[in-house]
C-alpha cells in the first residue's frame, strides 16, 4: 500500500476575453471543471497503475457523493479523509485570458484541518503538497518517506525544511524548487542530494536527472505533442512510486514516471489521461527498451 | 399563475486579502454559494409570499438533483426549463478585497439557449434579465406583460426597446436604467412613462416613484439595517406582482413591494430572507398602515 498526503483541490479552468480590471466584470466565454490536488493527481496516477493507494486529504461538505467521490471510488482509491463539513474542498478558480494572461484565486478551505489533526504513522507515504507543519509530523512519524514539497517550497520554513528531508529517502523537486530548498536550508545542491538516499530532479520537457549512491544518471523525456504541461510532475512521481513499490531499480522507476507523465501531458486536466500499466509498459518498450525482470515486490505492507 | 422569464443563476461570493495583478494569484479566505439570477429572485419571492409562479430559465447539467433545484421544489416554484447538459447553469464569481475592490467573472453557459428556443404565449409575464431578443419574441406573444431591464439595459438596440415597452403594460427600472432607456431610444422621460399604463422607478435607498394614469405618486423607503442591496430590485417585483394578481392598487403594490425588498436588505444573499405573506403584511402595517381591503383577484389563468 502506498500512502499519499496532502491536497485533493477542485479545478475551474475559464476563458475569458480580458481579465478584469478593479470594479469590473468580464464574462467566461467557457468553464470546465477538472479534479486536482497534487495528493490526489498522485494517487489517482498510481491507481490507475494498478496499485494499491490510501490517500491522505482533507475534503469539505461538497466533497462526499459528488462527481470528484465518485470518480475516486472508480479508481478505487482509498480515502483516509479529514471531513470538515462547513467548509469547501480546496478550490481553484484559473481565468486565463486571448493574451495567455492569468488570474488563480485558490480556496485553501477544507485543509485548515491539516493543522490540528493527527498525523498517521505509515509504512510508504508520499508527501505532497499540505500543511508544511503536517507534513514534517507525517514524516517523522513514518517508515519510508518520499517527498515532493511543490509550489508549496516558499511556506517551508529552514527548521521545516531540515526536520522533513532528515526523514526523507526519496526527494523529488523540479529546477526551481531544488534551488529554493538549497537558499532556504543556505547548502549547496550536492550537499541537499547528500541528504537523501534518493534525489529526482525533474527538467519539464527537458528530461530528469537521478542521483542516487553517488551517481548522477540522466533520463530523457519522452517526445510527446504537448497539450497542457499541468500535471506532469504529479504523473511522474505516480509512475516512479508504483514502479518503486513493485521492486523496480531507481532508474527504471524514473523511465516509468517518464512515460507516465507524457500521457498527461497529452491532454488538458491532471488526472483525464492515466494510463494503465499496460498501456505505460508499451510506450516505455518503444522509447526505453525492454523493462527490468523483478525478482520480488518491495515489502511495504 | 405569474410567469417568470430570465435567468437562474449561482453565485459565488469571494473575500480575499488583495486582487490579484495579471500572472498573480491570491487565496480565498472565504466563499459562499448564494442562489441567485434576477429572474429566480423574483419566482423566489413570490412563491415564498404564496402565489403560483413559474419560472422560465436556462440552466445546465449541473442543476438537475442540485441544491438550487431542492431549494426551488421546496418554495413550490414550477419550472419551465431550458435544459443544455453539456453548459453550466449560468454562474458569476464576485472576489471582494479587504479595501471593497471587487471583480466579477460572469458565465453565461446554459442561457445561450434563449436564442434558439421558442417564446412561450403567457397570461401574465415578467421579463427579468434575459436575451434581449427573446424578451422581444416574449412580450409579443403574451397577453399582459411586465419589464425590467436590468443591467441587460445596455444589451438592448433602439429596436428592441421600442418593440418590448411596446407590448410592455408594467415597466420597472432603477434611475440608471430608465435614464439608458431614454438614451437608446432618443425619448424623454416623459414619453418614456407615457407608452406603459404603469412605470414604477426605484431610487435604492431612497424610495420609489410610481407613474400611472397621468399621476406621479412617492412611495417612501421602510428603514432598516442594511446588510447587503444585492436583490433589493428583485424583491421589490416579487412583492408588487404578488400584490398585483391578488387584486391590489398599484399604489398598494408597491408598498407591498417596498416592504419585501426590506426584508432582503437585512441579509446577504438574494434569496435568504425572504418573507412570508403574513411577515410582510405586520411590516407594512406598521409602516403604511391598513392595507386596501380586496374585492376579488385579476383573473389571470
Amino acid at each position: 500500500m502506498i500512502h499519499i498526503v496532502g491536497h485533493t483541490a477542485i479545478d475551474h479552468i475559464s476563458r475569458v476575453p480580458h481579465l478584469p480590471e478593479k470594479n469590473c466584470s468580464t464574462h467566461i466565454t467557457d468553464r470546465q471543471i477538472y479534479f486536482g490536488g497534487g495528493a490526489a493527481n498522485i494517487a489517482a496516477g498510481i491507481a490507475m497503475l494498478g496499485e494499491q493507494v490510501t490517500l491522505h486529504s482533507c475534503t469539505g461538505g461538497d466533497f462526499a457523493g459528488g462527481d470528484y467521490d465518485h470518480w475516486m471510488n472508480k479508481l478505487g482509491i482509498h480515502q483516509q479523509f479529514f471531513r470538515v463539513p462547513d467548509a469547501h474542498t480546496p478550490t481553484a478558480f484559473m481565468f486565463t485570458d486571448d493574451h495567455g494572461d492569468q488570474m488563480t484565486f485558490f480556496e485553501w478551505g477544507a485543509s485548515r484541518a491539516f493543522a490540528t489533526s493527527e498525523a498517521p504513522s505509515l509504512p510508504f507515504v508520499h508527501m505532497a503538497t499540505a500543511d508544511p507543519e503536517f507534513n514534517c509530523r507525517v514524516a517523522e512519524r513514518s517508515e519510508f518517506a518520499s517527498f515532493d514539497p511543490g509550489q508549496d517550497v516558499f511556506w517551508y520554513t529552514k527548521e521545516q525544511l531540515g526536520s522533513i528531508i532528515a526523514y526523507t529517502d526519496i526527494l523529488f523537486a523540479n529546477q526551481h524548487e531544488a534551488k529554493q530548498m538549497c537558499t532556504t536550508l543556505g547548502i549547496t545542491r550536492e550537499a541537499l542530494i547528500g541528504q537523501v538516499d534518493m534525489a529526482i530532479f525533474t527538467m519539464s520537457g527537458d528530461g530528469s536527472t537521478l542521483y542516487s549512491g553517488g551517481n548522477e544518471q540522466f533520463i530523457p523525456a519522452v517526445p510527446v505533442t504537448l497539450s497542457d504541461p499541468t500535471g506532469a510532475g504529479d504523473s511522474y512521481r505516480a509512475g516512479f512510486l508504483s514502479a518503486f513499490v513493485k521492486g523496480h531499480d531507481p532508474l527504471t522507476c524514473c523511465k516509468v514516471g517518464t512515460v507516465t507523465a507524457s500521457y498527461i501531458v497529452e491532454h488538458v486536466g491532471c488526472q483525464t489521461h492515466l494510463p494503465d500499466w499496460d498501456a505505460m509498459l508499451s510506450r516505455y518498450r518503444q522509447h526505453f527498451g525492454t523493462i527490468s525482470v523483478l525478482e520480488q515486490r518491495r515489502p511495504f505492507p
